[in-house]
């Protein structure tokens, strides 16, 4: 009798180590967002690269199905949007469902559980991707509001463009203003340390970011390496999205150079969080597309002769081919690392990544354990 | 001591019968191949399919790379050929490397281990897809060769078309009467009931048999069916390779109407096979393809004034673009069920889809069990 209490009081004793063990380690959640990155586009790290892609690091990857409640082939708003609140909306819509109300965002969510939050991105700040994180507004078009939302938005590490969102506005205010009240160690000229004890923004340009080609040189992956040390430093659990926003722009200019650089510089990216990510197991790493942009193909390369106009295949050489100026509808991939990446496996709706960020936040406790 | 001695048995005998039921229970392989079916052919299943895509029963995904050795964008025999061999070798190659050196298939190798063997193209069976399993040339071309070739393999299950290399042939000879001579159920016009303790081949028409649009009916999923309640009748296992042959015919007519019907086609067949792998769970399903075909990418469906030229948007529909009428170099997306599925995840080279199958079929032991 004695021997059978022992026995249960070892089992208790034993449970709820295991749940004060999970309450120590709450999961951080990285989302990077190569935006108009689809398949054609993963596919030219292959080719144009040098070394294995850092995509080749992920086992867990499904697909998701991008279309939004208005169009068919979406935009970043309505794709970001389904990520940030988990419902699909309609087109040009930030952080509101279909019918224009404010949804609470993960990164909201999270900041009451007490996290973390930091939003990278090369474009402005205030532009669809990161501005579905933090702002709540009827159409992508209101940079202005979008900005002064930022500034209440506590977020905790931001890093991108849009200076003239924030102090060259139509109503005369300087926003700026608000975020060194916020406690912001704020730079708007160059990506210096983070202040440990304070939240940082770093607004780096007038507008966008410079592209690759353009000479931005490592920002992206510099910008998110001082962010991950930065939420590092304490004890805390964290949310980022990080988006690589020129791979989109590099589709709407048909710009093969443009697209292909920017992939090549969200992978490096993706090395500098894949360390991040196999260094600390208790994160979660999604990596996704809210769309492709381009109707990409990577195809045969021909030599054309000028004089008679014949073509031959060069068969070393390939090239890359875009079916139109626009986004397109194709299944998106995701690529899923650390804990809870097995949800992120098959075919589902581009809500559905919301959800499952959810889920691996609350995985279902295992039974008979 | 005593006690020890029979514990020690007791182990040894569990593990006799942990052997036995793997002896008893060899895994069947069933590779579908959706020829010239990237990831935008995939996704025209979820636009303009009805209900819900058999792909999404699958959750183990992965990439294949698809490059073989003489050119980057590949050809559909050296794609098959890495599959079935396992090596990449150059464009043309039939069940050859890269030296033009005959190389055992996969189904090769499985007949001799006891395995009933099965092919379903609808193409002519000497086409290179089907042909890379059981043939051995130098050059895709060479089909009366091929077919000679398929007269002795031994293929327990055949259906196609092709009857012109056969029986109108160069050479005069008319090589079904080998067929009949090897103790073949040869059919040439019609999917008859398969006999049992027979093989059987179907070959159905002169050249491929007709598209989905030209109206051949369910010819796929019924062959597919057929034969896997002909290999399903006795105890030996199987290896069975079905192929979707007319999405990569679509793509190079630029023929969305065709390519969109193939690809639902194969879907159809899919599931069929799905539930087949659900009712047998010691068998493993692999769906990939050889390469995109197209440069395929689904846009912005345009209404357009007649009068003006002016493109206005219809957001309810989406329309297919075609980049060429070649192949393309895009990741190509496999799709694995079953046993052994979960080796199929992450990003490789085409050929490791023959070594991911070799280890299906003999997997590590488990250690410490």
């Amino acid at each position: 009798m004695a021997l059978g209490i022992l026995i249960g009081m070892s089992g208790c004793s034993i449970k709820q180590n295991k749940e004060k063990s999970a309450q120590e380690e709450p999961l951080n959640i990285i989302l990077m967002i190569g935006d108009g990155m689809g398949v054609p586009q993963v596919s030219t790290a292959y080719y144009f690269g040098e070394g294995i892609p850092n995509f080749s690091r992920f086992k867990h990857i499904g697909f998701h199905k991008t279309s939004d409640k208005s169009h068919r082939i979406t935009d970043s708003a309505a794709g970001a949007t389904a990520f940030s609140i988990g419902e699909k909306t309609y087109k040009r819509a930030i952080g509101v469902s279909v019918d224009t109300i404010p949804q609470e965002t993960i990164l909201e969510h999270l900041q009451k559980q007490g996290y973390q939050t930091g939003l990278i991105s090369l474009t402005t700040v205030t532009h669809a991707t990161p501005a579905s994180f933090y702002a709540h507004v009827k159409n992508r078009d209101l940079h202005e509001d979008i900005a002064a939302q930022l500034a209440t938005a506590k977020v905790d590490f931001i890093a991108g463009g849009g200076r003239n969102y924030f102090r060259n506005r139509t109503d005369g205010k300087n926003i700026f203003t608000d975020f060194i009240q916020q406690g912001y160690h704020l730079d708007t000229l160059q990506l210096s340390e983070p202040v440990l004890d304070q939240p940082n923004a770093y607004i780096l340009a007038d507008e966008g970011i410079p592209s690759k080609i353009d000479g931005r040189g490592d920002f992206l992956s510099k910008a998110t390496s001082k962010a991950l040390n930065y939420f590092n430093q304490n004890d805390k659990p964290f949310f980022m999205m990080v988006e690589g926003s020129y791979i989109d722009w590099g589709g709407h200019a048909e710009d093969a150079e443009m697209m292909i650089s920017e992939v090549l510089d969200f992978d490096k990216t993706l090395g500098v969080v894949l360390d991040f990510v196999e260094e600390h197991p208790n994160t979660l790493l999604v990596v996704t597309a809210d769309h492709e942009t381009g109707g990409v193909s990577i195809g045969k390369y021909y030599d054309v002769d000028e004089s008679t106009g014949d073509k031959k295949e060069v068969p070393e050489k390939v090239a890359v081919y875009f079916n139109t100026d626009q986004h397109s509808g194709e299944l998106i991939p995701v690529f899923a690392k650390g804990k809870g990446a097995e949800n992120f496996q098959g075919i589902y709706e581009n809500n559905e990544i919301y959800h499952k960020m959810r889920i691996a936040l609350n995985p279902k406790p295992v039974e008979n354990e």
